[in-house]
């Protein structure tokens, strides 16, 4: 079981990423339609396009880069699981929304799409960091991908909310599947790891950049799907706004929660015995949470005027959020219990945290 | 005063943050209106106004992380005053620019104009970087904020400059306010410090790092506010081949000015016994001055053919540009007297430029 | 020869970099317009060209910044070459392809296609990493950028191949013509170099960096040229497509390769006794040969209903893939012979791969 655990990674890792990409290939090639489903307006999301690209590919990558011995691992898998699942979205999506036109068309906004739901894996993932390997996070990202879609495609198709709020649940969703798969990989007796938990100096600095980058292009993120354009300078400023506030905020609690009054760069870490490696309750559960409670109250006061729909209307608000979130459980409750099995080659708590586990160093004697 | 010192950040720090943030709130609320002031043109700069974003939270805060203890300090502070900086420089410059109109509304340019405002700030912290805590610095960014927008509003309202051209007084403001406050600062018996106000290998990694996110997208900043499209075109342009000359220029310099012709990083370091920690006069505030000596030369040469106003018009220009620095010195001088008082927790020259003044470490043992 | 060489760097260097600049000055001066070329269209391509920046300044710069000893040349030296290397393609272009209207026009375009085209200089520096001294390194930048220009002018006035196919060329010219001049310079006692030419945890978490952003803003820099907006937006979805697959397959590949089934993060590296440092031809090269010859299959299958012209067409887009390919390893073979002179100052063999040739360190005590 020694230092060069897993041993059979080998075999494992390569074949479920190639036969996933080929059958991705495959279907791409047979059930989707030659010619693009852009249109003239495609082009004008492209900036914001890429802004979601930053944050999704960069910003949550070196956002959790903050474990000092685990850097490689957190780029890269999230890179990995990113590029696989942004494919896996746009062919579930396609499937779900857009399967009854023929052919599926692909464009710059079925990918953006898929670029979003997979966020829903990488902040799930955040809550596992260090304690899956590469196999079982694949599994997660299928498995959360079909779910995700599914819960948007029943919000949508049933409770008739628009696809934008839909996806805007991405972040309870990925938040409490996430926690529900931590429960079942939680080890209790993990004093050992306590040290290769900790992040140094450097590791909080790239950490740090990673934050910038999400923090800076969330705008982007949360306006580039709303249609109408009025709606979509007030969804950028609302953002900026509340990113600032929050900033200065976050300075705040933190000088204010220690004795000595100094500031801490890492959140809470113990969460209802539950492990949640950087904190995805507090950073994504608990504000999208409030998020939610917040906007059915807005909700209600700002159609206080057209009293008749009203009580309906809100209760379609609540229940499309106690929707998502109870999905968000469910399936990953299951997720998380199918990933203790022993096919997945899971990691025995003495490997969690540990960049050696899965990649070459070639450069062991000069450690940081 | 030990290891735990600022012992009572605790209480001063937050406190002021929140009751700050509170104010902010309740001025909006009260005073702004509903209606977000943006118009359909405004979406057109959401790329540039993102560029602006990368320069002031990333590239600044990045730029300055090159102290090899104060890392920390230099990304986490740039970040607490950028976001209340440009919240303050959002109020100020509504109240200034367009209360008369009833209730002020909020716009992606308005927000624009505050991050640009923004940057006289960042700089001048540049010159204090670690000589002075977050109470300090959130002090001298309401004070140098607003001295800055009524130096635009003199500028505008009574020299009738341009109100993109007053914006660009950002640089030689932010230096020269923030060398006459460093001048307060200063203690001539700093010999222990040089040891920590060195940087090592990583951290000026960093810095170029931050130093290069600047230098990408100056252009952009340059530019964005610029209405008329055909010189915005020429100002990008112009910028572009300006800033890659003076990289090659500075390469050429840097490396005629050693005996053995290597090239270092970081500039010139003890300045008219005002100790300027990154070189803010040489890279601000010389080319500031360089930049406005010869604009006001140009424009002698190019407006020759009419005769008739040039004097008038030359010696606003010479005006505009003497006021600027003239209040930026001054508000600046004042500023730095007010900010030696007991009252706001200094620093004793023994904890300047250490992260560990404010930061919890978890990672003591494993520093770098 | 110790530890201070090169000792004549300092007459060298400066003068070589000041009188180019110099000379590409006054070349502006004289022979381009004072006006602007832009067009009213030109702002619309400029969040691409800032893509196109990012890739050219930071991703590449950075990439190549996993030599544990050579982080501050390989960022430092690229920003020189990427800068001086634009001025002269923007020069070299303006004459070889529109010097006939009178005088030449500097617009966004221009610069663009002047930032494309070093991105040749940019990849044939990758293969001599640590083994070319700057004064060497700026040589071959001038003189590759006119090869591939002319290689480019050749292209598209004889062989009639569009403008964008033909700058597409340039990974495959700057990929022939490095290994070229790296035949030269390479040396078979190396072994005292394998320490220095190791990678540790911290440059490896900045090339990932520099890899996510070349990954990232690779469909702004393959599509950004073509006109055809309903083309533009395929080439977007397709590159976004291409780079999400081979992300997989190298995660994949790279597992298999190895006995253990750990993921290397760097590539292979003796190429045909070529030395070459990172690995260019696999990353560049090859793909560009693959994707070349691909595309004249898929060109053949395309045009089998226009059977007249399809021989001669599918002759052209062989002869211009094969004319590049062979102009960058003629030009690269001479321009390598020339660059072992004793003129250049070259380096020997103990120093190569490391920082300390030419960048001052203040805190060599500190290092890592």
């Amino acid at each position: 079981m020694g230092s060069d655990y897993p041993p059979s990674l080998r075999c494992g890792l390569p074949g479920l990423i190639l036969s996933l990409e080929t059958a991705f290939i495959l279907i791409f090639w047979f059930c989707f339609s030659n010619e693009s489903g852009s249109t003239p307006k495609d082009l004008d999301i492209y900036p914001a396009f890429q802004d979601v690209n930053v944050v999704v590919i960069l910003g949550f990558g070196f956002l959790l880069a903050f474990l000092k011995r685990y850097g490689f691992s957190s780029t890269g898998f999230y890179l990995l699981i990113a590029a696989l699942g942004v494919q896996w979205a746009v062919l579930v999506e396609g499937f779900l929304f857009s399967s009854s036109a023929g052919k599926i068309k692909i464009s710059l906004h079925s990918i953006l799409k898929g670029s979003i739901s997979v966020t829903a894996v990488l902040i799930s993932a955040g809550a596992l960091l260090g304690k899956a390997n590469p196999i079982q996070l694949i599994w997660m990202a299928m498995v959360e991908v079909a779910a995700f879609s599914t819960s948007r495609w029943i919000n949508v198709k049933f409770l008739k909310v628009e696809e934008h709020t839909s996806l805007m649940h991405v972040h309870i969703f990925g938040t409490y599947f996430g926690l529900a798969v931590s429960w079942w990989l939680y080890h209790s007796s993990l004093s050992e790891r306590v040290e290769k938990e900790r992040s140094n100096l450097i590791s909080d600095l790239f950490s740090m950049l990673g934050a910038l980058f999400v923090w800076m292009f969330w705008p982007s993120f949360n306006s580039v799907l709303i249609v109408d354009l009025m709606e979509r300078r007030n969804a950028i400023c609302n953002t900026y706004y509340a990113i600032a506030v929050s900033a200065v905020a976050a300075f705040a609690l933190s000088s204010l929660s220690r004795r000595n009054g100094k500031i801490r760069m890492t959140y809470l870490n113990l969460v209802l015995k539950i492990h949640d490696t950087c904190g995805v309750h507090y950073m994504f559960g608990l504000p999208g949470l409030l998020g939610a409670i917040v906007n059915v109250i807005l909700f209600i006061i700002i159609k206080w005027a057209s009293l008749s729909s009203l009580g309906y209307l809100a209760l379609i608000e609540v229940g499309s959020f106690m929707l998502t979130t109870a999905i968000g459980l469910g399936t990953g409750f299951i997720t998380g219990f199918i990933l203790t099995f022993k096919l997945w080659k899971t990691l025995p708590a003495s490997k969690y945290f540990d960049d050696q586990a899965y990649w070459e160093f070639p450069h062991l004697a000069s450690r940081f």
